[in-house]
């Protein structure tokens, strides 16, 4: 009960710093606040609603509790507020992102086993919550996704949700599996940013002078 | 049952209004008449259908009835061949689609009630039925959602949603909570476009010399 | 059930074929292999998902079988193995892509007569399962959907799909309504290809100085 409840606040916490990603997205578009409001509902609750949507799970959390989704307005707007401060946070924001990446991927996974789906699908669908939030992010805002292109981020969503996975099959406490997934898939992220860490890209011409 | 009727008479009038701006934006991007229908249906149904998928609620009203999605069909494909004329129509145009948005939104509100979803809940997918079909048309169109930015689309479709929602709190009698919210929502577009009023942008730069 | 059998084999070179389409798109835009793995997934299996969801047809199918995501993985990482040698089986790759096009049509048809809608249904939830695969790639690496400027690649899937819903209604034997609609769409294709057909593209400008 008592690791719930902390998964719950680090869920909370993660939506709320995905919020605020968003609506910064939205602020170097130009946009409106009603812009700013949709783009950071769309990066917090995009994955995991997308992920709701692939399942069949209904209702959605925020349908059944609309009061995440006043937080997420809420969050976005403060965020208009205080951006001339961001960049003195900038190192805090992206530790927290950081967090909610690697929450969002276990409680995809954990969600996804308990609905009674295979690993292999609950390994996916963590990937799908931790990334797709800002997947639409970026669509919204007329922009190549970042996250196929960026440090580690889909590798991050991919080895913690894997960690996961295997530590329950394993028969690993819930707990236990819980805190060395968030764990690894935090610090991997966080020395991705620090060392630059990148995947291969992949780069394809159709011109036959570049190759 | 007479101002149901009559409601379903608006909400027919909106689809095909905005089944025109789909193609016209369509249009605009030399897209090809297949791409002219799809960009035409998106338009049209993309916010209804959003809103349905979000709640679980099936089956899709064009999936049916699929004399709806025919309507739309032709509608786009007349919209090209009276191209010509639009811009002699434009302020017809305009008045149609504030129509559009105002039913659009009261209806999702409504449905959204009679599924027995929170008012807030209701609130929120009438401004998904209302402005997403716009969304979606803009990024078929490879285009930054215009919504973002134009005059108050979003802030009316929240002021209409709430005031129905409201009123039908209160326990005002349907058709007066229709009507009046209708009427709010359709004089406020109108206004808004007349006087170009918008919301207040957000601009966010990372660059440190333009503050 | 033998036909079944060929049907499914048909429709997993389709899947198969569509996913390195999506690799080879993700490489033109300098992807990451996780972006690559991301848009060769949406463009293999994005057509079919869009089409159940819709329907709201749950299980998905990969989400119930995994191992046709798994394949569609390993050939997105292949195609960047192999993709210097794209060149060299473009034709082949043209061909088996009509060859997908025309059966995911005729699968989405099909599954959508099978679930019990109507005729209209299943022609549109054909066209949808053939298409959009192709659009969500396109959305993904933000560009604006080839399809709906491609020669005739939207018309082989309403071709299709509407042939044997026809072939159907008149009672021919599934092999056979299969076997028509199959050979119809692919040779439309190919020919669309071959003498670079397309279809009328609607040009609609504000500019009131290039009419």
């Amino acid at each position: 009960m008592q690791d719930t409840q902390f998964v719950l606040l680090l869920w909370f916490v993660g939506i709320i710093a995905e919020a605020m990603t968003g609506a910064l997205a939205a602020g170097k578009q130009r946009m409106d606040l009603f812009g700013v409001v949709i783009v950071g509902c769309a990066t917090a609750i995009g994955g995991g609603t997308l992920r709701d949507m692939l399942l069949g799970n209904y209702p959605l959390i925020w349908v059944e509790n609309w009061h995440y989704l006043l937080a997420i307005v809420l969050a976005s707007l403060l965020t208009v507020v205080i951006a001339p401060l961001m960049r003195y946070l900038a190192k805090l924001f992206l530790t927290i992102d950081a967090l909610g990446l690697a929450v969002f991927s276990v409680i995809g996974a954990q969600k996804t086993l308990l609905l009674g789906f295979s690993p292999a699908v609950a390994v996916v669908m963590g990937v799908i919550t931790g990334v797709f939030g800002g997947v639409f992010r970026d669509i919204l805002c007329n922009q190549m996704p970042l996250i196929f292109r960026k440090e580690l981020y889909g590798i991050v969503a991919i080895v913690t949700a894997s960690c996961y996975v295997m530590l329950q099959i394993a028969g690993t406490e819930p707990w236990l599996s819980l805190g060395i997934s968030l764990w690894l898939g935090f610090s991997l992220r966080m020395l991705a940013i620090r060392f630059c860490w990148s995947v291969p890209t992949f780069h394809y011409s159709t011109d036959q002078h570049h190759e």
